[in-house]
């Protein structure tokens, strides 16, 4: 494992970045749905937190039968357990990272993790 | 604890997630450097892997004294040791998300963590 690894994305489909730069705490992937379409299956987690953040165009999530309106800049925490789907708008596209990692995983960081030369 | 959790981020200053979603895998955070500035010291983890994400703008990492350039799309995984400092460029502005999360931390994803309804 090298010090650091760099990939670089277009932000204009599906891209996985856990194989891409070697994670080893987190898988990290953009996501692109098309206006009026959603992701095919409602999914929930075994184990994994995952953290939405919504880059462009709207959408909704649906979260344990709840409607949550998506736009830029929203950000999401999700439990694992919890059955989720996601929709772009009826006229408008959706771009989102999705950041998963395990539940209960961190145990300090930036002031109590960091380290200042 | 519920099963989500949402909040709203302008991508224009920083805005730290851990604490705004109740985090337990990650810290989120949300950078903008102005043009001509840098994050004012160099730094590295005891336990974290970090992973950047370059919204906008262009800059530079140094890591380990090694110069890597970055515009948008860049994504970078950095071991915790590694000592790294970050600037925007010189004429312009970087935009850009940075993961905390715990080194090895990860044991599934996706598909083997995935649970499809």
């Amino acid at each position: 494992m090298t010090n650091f690894s760099k990939c670089n994305v277009s932000f204009e489909g599906r891209v996985e970045l856990h194989d891409k730069l070697s994670l080893t705490g987190a898988e990290v992937s953009f996501n692109v749905l098309p206006a009026g379409t959603s992701v095919p299956f409602v999914h929930a987690h075994k184990e994994n937190e995952e953290i939405y953040i919504v880059l462009e165009g709207n959408g909704t999530a649906v979260i344990d039968n709840q409607s949550i309106l998506l736009t830029k800049g929203d950000c999401l925490r999700i439990s694992p357990s919890a059955k989720r789907q996601f929709f772009a708008g009826k006229e408008s596209a959706i771009t989102y990272i999705c950041i998963q990692v395990k539940e209960n995983s961190l145990t300090q960081f930036t002031m109590t993790d960091g380290i200042v030369e």
